[in-house]
């Protein structure tokens, strides 16, 4: 057995025993590459992970701050992720003349490759723990606003040092839910130019009916390369190609980020995301799902500009669907109990422990505060109720006057001087901003707001300024010249001035709704973030005193390494297989009388003859991973890139909080089937023998 | 000026000097056939309506109890109405090889008409004014409890000798909220029989994108013809054909049956459903529409299983966004308001009167109740729980059972003798219920159960029955025998003792939740709708004191007289005609590259050429229309079809609970398209022929 986290290996024991009696071993974890799980693959697999292994993986992969993982696969700066993380920019270089998104992108020689409007890439060059100076730093018993205060001038701190002498973006990490800080250096790239993607059909075939299934047919694939100083970057490291890709019940690794994972949470917390906070958020993607498909629905360049979003928003809404459908049942909830008991059972029989019993109350007590302003939060800080680019980059602006006013180790932590390139290249982004979408958008969120406090509230009042919401819409975003990035800059570089003479309409509702806002923030940060901070922190401590350290955090979007074999599994009594050739994506899409979404590309169907049938297009491993790990590479004990994570079936969703291995799989392309049809379908040779080391 | 509703007419008042300050007159009203607008015919339009031509067009009217209109069109009892109204036949009679809902369907001879599953018509015979009876029945200040049971008895017994004495089905009306009760007397028809329907691709060109938007071309048109003992009924009155169709500003009538209106109510009643209610019931379309999306994407199969039942919610949800949006308009809003200031200004001016401000008290009171009550009511007795419909006829089986032990003037409504033949129609019925669809819309529902009561709520763990939403949801429909009509046969013969013993999994659970159903719905029909049934009462009449007799009632799904012009209207400053040509469907088709929704069927695509272009394909009138008026007959001064409303637009929507003419329009079919279609495109020529009295 290789968790040592208490709750993670209760629970998979307890799952064990529900399902399937005679399994008791899991490829469980995302582990930290500072503390990867050598143990477990000695024990399980026999296989020893080298300290060379490890950096080069670590700095073969690359994080897509847009949301997602990539890697390193050439001498010469390639970096491969999914299409559906590439889609960001495929949709900002898109117009209604020339559409990647549809169309996919190739470039055959270097000059043609397309700059990125603002997309950023970071490596992690390095880990240091910090633990200890920022607990210095909080006392214990300091009151939460005061160590609200305390702590996040000490990150800052440390951040701006950090920063200063190694010149790399330097984030502290908080790990085990406030157990551990770590600082992350990363280096940053931002000349990211487009070489390849494909058509959207193939990349997302099936759409969002196949999303989350499997057997599946997904070319999910987007390759970038990397530039500094207007040269290509000659990475450290980067993955070799395995042409054979992995074997059947291979051992396999996964180095990505994934996103957000509630493993380490309470009972009493998860009682609340399952009966108020998912169910909110669904409620609100269900509603921005079919607003986003009405616009769509009304011409062809409506449906090209919303494509990106409606794909995310129907993206998270499977994904919540699916997390929520684990904590509904029953035996996944009486394990989560089982386990939550026993740990305080041991907790009570240990004298130095006990009083770890007061931190589950104070966490309770927290979430009773957040569930209070849940509305208040989602809807004005999350910006729910203004649901367009243009009020995000107006708040961004409002903001960053007052915080750039103030010291570092005073602003909030997204204006802090480590963060400030990362914010700048947002704020100054080119990417097309609609009128249409922008307005259908906020008209419709604008509504939410009235339907949620009711039409009569103040604030609500306040916000539509004696308009009915799609008129105001219509007023704020046509009125507004912030679509111009020289406004913009010209706003940032005025500071709190600037901004309090500017009559733009977007900065002046920024303005009206930034005190309700902040202060609904400042509940959250000090009230319910910090004391729920020290109150895991002391389950945290509680644990590794029981169990030892040899655990790993929940999921931060951060990179960790994972690992499983590559295999299939039984669904009511079918069995599944590990890989499905390239011909099945053939007998889906005639099953399906090739209507969209299961319509192939004009390639496809041209060189359907000519493709090798035996190859396999994409596979499924028991690799532990989650959202954020999309576009992340699978690599072999030789630290080759054997596949690309693009997805995981609906029985994985559960991962978000519990880990399971009972049909639950990663879904990645096929190393080979990436040649091929690179190859064979869209004539990207020399691409294919750059990836392959041929060139 | 037409209407004497105070409300009513203030509003138009309020509006027109909002919107248009030139013109003042408007065409508003849903009028009683026993109380037409005369008046407002004679002084707008100099035109007379006499006695025969509204029995004429009373008795063409047909009211489809799957929730439409329609009316009488041949000798030989053809009845026309829209495509959309008829497609919940289509599709009980369609099959995965036979696609009716997809295909059309064109009986060449009359051996070939295709019997409707569980189809009922009623076409308006009588009305009997019956206040005095059932005013007499319930003495003013009785408690509301006991009001509630003595109205239910009286107006039990008022339908009963009805029905005994005529035949016909039989049913109280409670009108102006209860200030009138009318007793209508219905011919009932249960023998329809499928003639023609259009591809669903033309019926409805554009799909929900272009719904309650015009310009539109859409042959939304289903033909059925009436039997009865096995032969085709001969009306007493059919409409004749008009192969013109309605000129520029001429003058037309739609006699029809508009489901619901919200005119007289309170503003503080409004209020509660802009605020509350509304937003609720749109948040589970949301909900509904994406779990129906999802569901019909992964197969073609199952896109044609849920196409109907997807529609009516898309249908919903943008009819209910338009309402919302009308009522989150301040501009409407306020005239709402100002109307309500003056009724109550003239109210306390007047010395009997005064003493109806006290009305709105109870009406507030009455409201709380309800939205205290509204999740309840909504997830147990709207059954929002349990979306499914071998849930229903388990409902039904079980509370037959327990309601017909009882006196027949003690039963809730919808099991009372006058109700019994159309409730035994629907749950005998032999349409198709799918496993996989039934098990999908129910294991969505529970969920939505379990997260708006949170998962340990008592009911929902007895619902549940410590299994998931979608594992009960699978046991509950693969388990229960309910889908075979014998056994429904059975259980509703056999009554309580056979109710009792029953192991259905799904007859248990609706025993299971009754009580809790019943619960709630009492406190609705005893502690809200009942004391807002007497209040109401006295509101309107103390209008009627004020204003006299002469005005019409909200709309309650029962037939009414609307007249006004076929006109266009401005948008942004253009000119929207009255009608559109055929030729403006082709080039909608090629804008939109012919993708679906925008895609024309074969036989549209082969007789571009033949069609006559000038003929006009849609119109718009300013006639009041709303939900369940689609199907009803457009006819002019000489009592001739030149129409079929099907639709409405988006400004139109606020009708719901303020009139306007301000650009909302009232679509419909021109007859000349119908003629050409029907001749050209699909050679039924002796069709056509019978429509225009040629055979």
């Amino acid at each position: 057995m290789v968790s040592r986290t208490v709750l993670a290996l209760t629970f998979a024991l307890v799952l064990v025993w529900i399902a399937v009696p005679t399994r008791a071993l899991a490829d469980e974890g995302m582990w930290l590459f500072n503390n990867p799980p050598r143990e477990a693959l000695r024990s399980r697999y026999g296989s020893e992970v080298t300290d060379a292994w490890l950096e080069h993986v670590q700095k073969s992969a690359v994080r897509f701050n847009s949301g997602g993982s990539g890697s390193f696969v050439s001498a010469d700066g390639l970096v491969m992720t999914n299409h559906h993380i590439g889609m960001d920019t495929l949709q900002k270089l898109s117009t209604k003349e020339k559409d990647y998104v549809n169309d996919g992108f190739l470039a055959r020689t270097r000059d043609r490759e397309a700059k990125a409007v603002d997309l950023e890439l970071n490596v992690l060059m390095e880990i240091v723990d910090v633990t200890d100076r920022v607990k210095a730093a909080v006392k214990s018993g300091t009151p939460p606003e005061e160590a609200f205060k305390a702590r996040r001038a000490v990150t800052a701190q440390i951040e701006k040092e950090s920063q200063d002498k190694t010149g790399f973006r330097s984030n502290v990490i908080s790990l085990y839910q406030g157990g551990k800080y770590h600082l992350y250096r990363f280096k940053r790239y931002t000349d990211v130019r487009l070489v390849f993607a494909p058509e959207q059909q193939i990349a997302f075939f099936g759409g969002d009916p196949d999303n989350f299934e499997y057997p599946r047919y997904n070319l999910d694939v987007c390759i970038f390369r990397v530039y500094e100083n207007g040269q290509p970057v000659k990475p450290q490291h980067y993955l070799k190609w395995s042409k054979a890709g992995p074997a059947r019940n291979e051992l396999v690794f996964v180095a990505g980020h994934p996103g957000r994972t509630e493993r380490l949470l309470t009972a009493a917390e998860l009682e609340t995301l399952r009966d108020r906070e998912w169910p909110y958020q669904l409620q609100r993607l269900y509603r921005r799902e079919v607003n986003l498909l009405v616009f769509s629905g009304r011409s062809l360049e409506n449906a090209r500009r919303a494509k990106d979003e409606l794909f995310s928003v129907q993206n998270n809404r499977k994904r919540r669907e699916g997390n929520l459908a684990g904590l509904l049942d029953p035996a996944l909830w009486a394990a989560k109990l089982e386990a939550e008991k026993k740990f305080k059972e041991a907790l009570l029989k240990n004298r130095s422990l006990k009083s770890t019993m007061k931190a589950f109350d104070r966490i309770a007590q927290a979430q009773k505060v957040r569930m209070a302003r849940l509305t208040d939060h989602v809807l004005l800080e999350g910006g729910a109720a203004f649901d367009s680019v243009l009020f995000e980059v107006a708040r961004t602006l409002v903001r960053a006057a007052q915080e750039r006013a103030r010291p570092n180790e005073q602003r909030l932590e997204e204006y802090s001087e480590s963060e400030r390139p990362s914010l700048e290249l947002r704020l100054f982004s080119k990417r097309p901003i609609y009128d249409d979408l922008e307005s259908a958008k906020l008209a419709h969120s604008l509504a939410f707001l009235a339907e949620q406090l009711g039409a009569g509230h103040p604030l609500v009042q306040k916000v539509l300024a004696g308009k009915s919401p799609r008129a105001r819409a219509a007023e704020l975003v046509t009125g507004s010249r912030l679509k111009d990035v020289e406004s913009r800059r010209a706003l940032y570089d005025g500071g709190a001035k600037a901004i309090a003479s500017s009559g733009d309409p977007m900065i002046a509702l920024a303005r009206a709704v930034d005190p309700e806002a902040r202060a609904v923030r400042k509940v959250f940060d000090t009230q319910v973030m910090e004391v729920k901070r020290q109150a895991y922190d002391q389950i945290a401590g509680a644990k590794f005193a029981l169990e030892g350290p040899n655990s790993y955090p929940d999921a931060t979007f951060t990179l960790r390494l994972t690992f499983g074999v590559a295999k299939g599994y039984d669904e009511n009594g079918k069995e599944i297989p590990f890989a499905v050739p390239i011909t099945g994506l053939y007998e889906r899409a005639s099953d399906q009388k090739n209507t969209p979404p299961f319509d192939l590309p004009l390639p496809w169907v041209r060189c359907q003859k000519t493709l090798d049938a035996t190859i396999p297009f994409n596979f499924v491993a028991t690799t532990d991973t989650i959202g954020g790990n999309s576009g992340s590479p699978v690599v072999n004990r030789a630290g080759e890139l054997v596949g690309l994570i693009f997805d995981s079936n609906l029985h994985a969703l559960v991962r978000a909080f519990i880990y399971t291995e009972v049909r639950a799989r990663s879904i990645a392309v096929h190393s080979s089937a990436i040649l091929e049809a690179l190859r064979k379908v869209y004539g990207a040779d020399s691409l294919a023998a750059e990836l392959t080391g041929g060139k």
